[in-house]
């Protein structure tokens, strides 16, 4: 947890459908309930907002109750398109942290955002796209510590199709890494 | 919708994990928003409460606005194993409707509960009991009308796998079928 002000750590999901955020989302809530003992709840709105190709989903993560499982501070927001970017961007709050997938995102207007090119690394690290979700996972993990490493590891490899298991911790290292990249050019690793 | 007080419609599913509860959810999700227009949320629960081997998914519909994600009154409730009645059984409202796997559960307190064999009939008409949730889907259309029967076929098949139409499609009559038996039964249909 990096927020110290609230138990409370909302993580928002967000990018076009068919990029496997929701499973995203629940490997990450799975990582904090079921491993590391923490609630989470997960959220998926449908509707007007949700159109227009977007997909989003929430995971509120705390060490205390979630009454209200909105998120409506978001602490860390990941946007994986351009319109999830612009529909989403405001949601975030003024200390918060954005991820973008920087090949597929083209315009950031908040200074101090992270780039990392999941989907290209996805396709080039682990041979497939459809493993863009889990180094995302990998670096929101590293960015964030909203997980232990140890848990983030268990949950996907937990649920991910037998056979998969290696590509897919491949995937979150290769997503740790970049987050460390990031880190480290910055000063802050 | 058959709760005239408010536009707010409040759906549990639940069970034990591996029967498919999350996607019976984001199907009606779905059938709701992208084909019938109203507006949806999905809310899961990780921690504690959903531990236990117990599954959850909430989804609320409503044709207005949906502030408050979290299910409070619950208006049906579906429970695929004992442990889940027996958690979840004091959400639903009072005039709430109970509508239980009776193969899998055994103990039900509710007047009035409505039981079908969810999973035995997916076994003996679809082959295999993977079907059950879109057989319990089935069911809860025509048991609440909450979405429309033409959106809920769309929603289906719009999203599973490619060949697998026709059975999903004959499970969603089964659970149709059977929820159709028990309304006549009672004088409802």
């Amino acid at each position: 947890m990096t927020n110290d002000e609230s138990k409370r750590f909302e993580i928002r999901l967000s990018g076009a459908g068919g990029q496997g955020l929701m499973l995203a989302g629940k490997l990450l809530a799975e990582a904090a309930s079921v491993y590391d003992g923490l609630n989470a709840v997960q959220t998926q709105s449908y509707g007007p907002e949700a159109r227009g190709g977007k997909s989003k989903t929430d995971v509120v993560i705390s060490s205390g109750e979630i009454d209200y499982p909105k998120a409506t501070r978001v602490n860390v927001l990941l946007a994986m398109s351009q319109p999830a970017l612009d529909e989403y961007e405001p949601s975030l709050r003024e200390d918060g942290m954005l991820v973008v997938d920087s090949q597929l995102v083209d315009r950031v207007e908040r200074d101090g955002a992270i780039g990392i090119p999941f989907t290209m690394l996805a396709i080039e690290e682990c041979g497939r796209k459809l493993f863009a979700n889990v180094v995302a996972l990998g670096a929101i993990g590293e960015l964030t510590k909203a997980v232990t490493w140890a848990s983030l590891r268990s949950a996907v490899l937990a649920r991910v199709p037998k056979g998969t298991e290696q590509v897919n911790e491949k995937a979150l290292n290769v997503g740790r890494d970049a987050a460390k990249r990031v880190l480290e050019g910055r000063g802050d690793g």
